[in-house]
């Protein structure tokens, strides 16, 4: 079987329990499933191309001018649009990295720089990271806290990193997708910094925080307003469907269930880190809603033949066989892929 | 206020009935109101990247091979992916024609060679159409039936435009999102022809048929494989939601639905073109679920004065202010429509 290139594949193979995609272990809160309903009876009409009500409530919560917003049909649709945009030539990604950076910047003709993070310093971003940015490097994408590793890159040396993309003419996307997850989420954001840096866009999700991602809707936030017209231009006009938009309304009001969430994943994420590691397998960053670890070789094996699915993290570029990453869920479900670990150890 | 380029703009206005989007009049069926429910449930799931159960689905229906198939977050990501894909110098479209295909292809880069469609020939595409398909046309969109116009090429033409194409190595793509709501669908589809023309692509839509527009989901058909896979690297992976999957499998089973509407739409267009004809207006081709007729100038405002949303047609390219396009919708709305366009003339 080839290997899928993501985590979430839960349609090619029979399984109980999927720890491969890093979503919210709460589900879709009440009232998202609720005004995705609502949106399924609108869904008689086009969506709004525009998406009005969605673009106001979000610019009102996180105090940005409606005009550097641009929606996507999930994260990833942005991180296409961009590229499409910029059409790069040289995009500077780290290694490993979430794949679709890579995708969209080779679909739009441009390649890749590999940025290595060396296991020795625990797949942490260090300074020579600042040396491979220069003026040949059109893009970077910079992952925060980082997929798969979860490292976090401290604001200090985010803004190091800004400035130096600004002095280079190159365009920085932050992918804060996972934000939410942390501890201290505002202390990560770069949000406050996209008014000053026309060259930052701050790439966020609905899907994995608000567990929706069947649902679709991502979205970028950039000062650059003439670049989020022509991203808007790149793709067809009623890209985020009814549903989506609805959803992601109520999504906005759903603060205490994020509050909920965050002390949660904290908590039991602990707990799985301490088993992980009584196992005597080393735990990197993790600092987000999942763990990443170096395991035993047969793992995703045994855990499927236990109706367990994790993330094989051996086709990343940069990794090799025996690194993993697994989603922090319910504690029972946590239990029962500890237990799995366990046996895959002793085999 | 600018014009919106499309039908369907609800939200940008007080409205009490549509007219400008072609959508379904019954609504969306009741079965595949409760699929994209039971998609809802799902969406804490990343949507399925290879659509399995939707493409098993379609392909049992239609009689074309799974490899044939190709998804979009409707049809109009289909357009762009193809586009995206062929990155066509010179592409052939007709004037007026659906704005989508124009906007496509200048994001890739190429330009469009309008062919211009008549009044005087009711705006029929003419055997001088063959004529402007040479080796210097790398793709060719023609909407069959046409929109705005309704128009239809016969399937002997249709033949002989596709091995024209052929001839030159010109890719044509024949759009029939509005076919399900002719008189005599099987007539006109050139579905059959894809095994034996690589060059030739269908393209469709659940959007019209099954008023689904929110939920967006429309595919192309092609035998081509090599042009499939390409057109599915354009995307990001996770481009279908759930709720859209699980909504076109249940469409697919609703043939009577299809039928009923097929026939309501015949008896109701042609009530509604009689009393357009009464009033001494010029109704052209109109062979889907649209009327497309030369009226006042102030028909679209005084429809607007009465809650009444019509599509102005004078922003397609080969038009100028006076024409108008209206879906045919239940009897007591068209009513109000015929009522409003009498007004219109007396003013």
């Amino acid at each position: 079987m080839q290997m899928h290139k993501h985590g979430g594949d839960i349609y090619s193979q029979p399984y109980q329990i999927d720890f491969s995609a890093n979503i919210n272990p709460f589900g879709m809160p009440q009232s998202v499933k609720q005004a995705a309903y609502d949106g399924i009876e609108a869904s008689v009409n086009y969506p709004d191309i525009s998406c009005r009500q969605l673009k106001k409530k979000l610019s009102e919560k996180i105090k940005i001018p409606k005009e550097y917003l641009i929606f996507g049909n999930g994260a990833a649709e942005v991180i296409f649009s961009v590229i499409g945009a910029l059409k790069p030539k040289k995009t500077l990604v780290t290694a490993p990295g979430f794949a679709e950076y890579e995708h969209a910047v080779r679909v739009f003709g441009g390649e890749v720089e590999p940025y290595f993070l060396d296991e020795k310093k625990e797949f942490q971003i260090e300074r020579t990271y600042l040396d491979q940015i220069n003026q040949d490097i059109d893009l970077v994408f910079l992952c925060n806290p980082n997929n798969p590793t979860g490292q976090l890159v401290e604001p200090e040396f985010l803004m190091e990193i800004l400035k130096r993309c600004h002095q280079c003419g190159t365009f920085l996307v932050i992918d804060e997708c996972f934000n939410e997850f942390l501890e201290d989420p505002r202390h990560y954001t770069m949000l406050s910094s996209v008014k000053e840096y026309d060259n930052l866009m701050i790439l966020k999700a609905f899907t994995k925080i608000y567990a929706m991602p069947g649902l679709r809707l991502g979205y970028g936030v950039c000062s650059d307003e003439k670049l989020i017209e022509k991203m808007r231009e790149m793709v067809q006009p009623w890209n985020i469907s009814v549903p989506a938009q609805f959803a992601g309304v109520a999504a906005l009001e759903e603060d205490v269930f994020v509050e909920k969430t965050r002390r949660w994943i904290s908590k039991e994420k602990k707990w799985m880190r301490q088993k992980i590691e009584q196992m005597g397998m080393k735990v990197f960053g993790s600092r987000a809603n999942y763990l990443f670890f170096k395991g035993p070789k047969n793992l995703a094996d045994v855990c499927r033949e236990h109706g367990i699915l994790i993330r094989d993290c051996s086709n990343y570029a940069g990794l090799m066989p025996g690194y993993y990453r697994v989603a922090v869920r319910m504690h029972e479900e946590n239990q029962k892929l500890i237990s799995c670990i366990e046996t895959a150890k002793e085999k």
